[in-house]
């Protein structure tokens, strides 16, 4: 069958390149007789491969000399406890701002480790329709870190500037749009996403954090959990998950030759311009929540008039070809996640069957 | 190239049959027009693959339902830590049996968590060539739980008859042999195995517990920590590696095809015994340390007269396509993983080099 439009939330489409360069070595690796899955982790050949994309996501964000880049397995989830483990002393609280469901769950892991507050929330009922301004921040000066999540998936908001915590590290859970452009990795402290929305498969979590943490890092927790483990064995401690860093570092090679991230970036505009422009002019039909300087580049939600219209909806677009349009099973509605590798054509195909709907 | 012959102690070789299917449909699964690793973890396509490669675990081995069966992330190194985090509360202590460095590494993530004492040790110096016999266990009859390693692949030794230790749950770190050989899982209240050398690719991990243990597991962890946590969403609870446990079902399905574990034993004595024949016809030139009784069909390990053989041995048999050879950097020797996957063939064709080289 031909390619779909892939609007799945994660995991979610990845480019056909990527995709297609695996696919034809998937059993005979650079001439090596064996598939890239069962080359050995310590071999020559796979340490190219993890190296390439440790380098790859260094160039592409500018990651400087101060951070360590990491290749973690758990997802977001698992460094919802694996942070503040390593970062939450006994004495110390760590700030939260909560923008939704991921927010709320990081959270709670850190309560479950040491002692940790709200700095801010915009829950408002759960509705969680903004990210907060840099003014609502009630954030304390001694805090170990303050953590945000980027941009929610489920409510389809963004942080389009990053706030400022002076000199208390910024901790960013970027799952869901790490890599959609440049930005300035110096403003934070740590940085953690899973793979499976923007660069890669599920199974392999990038986590970029600064030297000095790591240094200053609990030491009284399993070594399997402590950032300075993986740091000082290159994220070769133990065996990492070979395949999906492969097909990352695809991914982001494939990043670098389509112009680096500003390419991407204005890609990522055009399609989210192209999306939120039509829910605008069909604002009569579709109702789309967000605060309009809080809406998603990644995550474009909206409503219909009733909810068995979105059902149709919903339904009618699967039978177009446009699948992964179901809004979370939390919120309802509809949910288009247009990452790096949905393409203009296939925002641009949705957009058109969004005018045919409306008219009934 | 063609294939060679991969003695990789893991990740290891895998199956052809079931690279070939991961690589016939990794554009385009099941006329879906996207790939497995495209599809979301909460969709029908994925689900019903995660729900078969359940069934087939549970099938192989004859898994009662009393125990879960889980896919987790982090492999036997984070199962170290996990394991204690679960089912090692304050005031009791674990037993754990060293037989060899994974052994270590797993008592010593238990002290970071908890109390644990060494119950045997057959490390004689550090040469671990055998497993201790059931009258040298000093088990303690309130203990936790009591942890062994099922296979040695650093050293070559594997547990022929698991250890009676009545009613105190018994523990197996099965990384390096699950699913070689039927056996009785009800003897076992745990059992972990990162996928990397029998069952598929690194990146998962099979976990298979007694349901009464995750019940009264600790509840005072971080959610993503607890089996609990996992066991009542089906290891749906945070994304799941879905193409490395796609890929395990393509490979556990493959086993079911070839006739079951009774096969896959009868398989696997035949490649053991033809390499240990070899190895005892010839010991006037290879050197096999470990002790007879406790040989693992998995990982066979010889020294030859010289560290310089040694060398020239490795090296002059990758030009003949037999690679992976060499043995673990801490141990030094020959080494030849003889997995599932690696067909008898490979070892024949081993046997037959074994011979030419031994000639001079």
């Amino acid at each position: 069958m031909a390619r779909v439009h892939n609007f799945n939330a994660g995991p979610a489409s990845l480019p056909l390149a990527a995709l297609e360069r695996a696919q034809r070595e998937l059993i005979d690796f650079e001439g090596t007789g064996m598939s890239i899955i069962e080359h050995s982790h310590r071999g020559k050949a796979y340490e190219a491969v993890h190296n390439e994309a440790i380098k790859l996501v260094r160039d592409l964000l500018g990651v400087s000399d101060d951070y360590h880049v990491l290749f973690l397995q758990g997802g977001a989830s698992q460094q919802f406890a694996v942070v503040p483990m390593n970062l939450l002393p006994a004495g110390k609280s760590a700030d939260y701002v909560l923008t939704g469901g991921w927010s709320e769950k990081a959270l709670e892991e850190a309560k479950r480790v040491g002692n940790a507050r709200v700095a801010a929330t915009t829950a408002d009922n759960k509705k969680y329709t903004r990210v907060p301004k840099q003014g609502e921040l009630q954030l304390d000066p001694e805090a170990a870190y303050v953590h945000i999540t980027s941009n929610n998936t489920l409510f389809g908001t963004q942080w389009q500037e990053f706030p400022d915590t002076g000199k208390v590290p910024l901790v960013a859970d970027m799952s869901s749009d790490i890599l959609w452009r440049k930005f300035d990795v110096s403003k934070f402290g740590l940085i953690y996403a899973g793979a499976q929305k923007n660069i890669g498969p599920s199974g392999v979590t990038l986590v970029i954090v600064r030297k000095d943490l790591v240094d200053g890092g609990r030491k009284d927790i399993p070594v399997i959990f402590q950032y300075a483990t993986h740091a000082a064995n290159n994220s070769l401690y133990n065996t990492p998950p070979t395949f999906a860093i492969y097909l990352m570092r695809n991914v982001l090679a494939h990043l670098a030759s389509q112009g680096g991230l500003e390419a991407v970036e204005a890609n990522n505009r055009k399609k989210a311009d192209t999306l939120y422009g039509a829910l605008d002019e069909l604002s009569s039909y579709y109702k789309a929540p967000v605060a309009k300087d809080s809406r998603s580049t990644m995550n474009v939600v909206f409503r219909l008039p009733t909810e068995d219209l979105e059902k149709k909806f919903v339904a009618d677009a699967a039978k177009k070809g446009m699948v992964g349009l179901a809004g979370h099973r939390s919120t309802g509605g509809v949910r288009a996640s247009i990452y790096n590798a949905v393409t203009l054509e296939s925002v641009e195909t949705l957009v058109a069957f969004m005018r045919e709907f409306a008219k009934g």
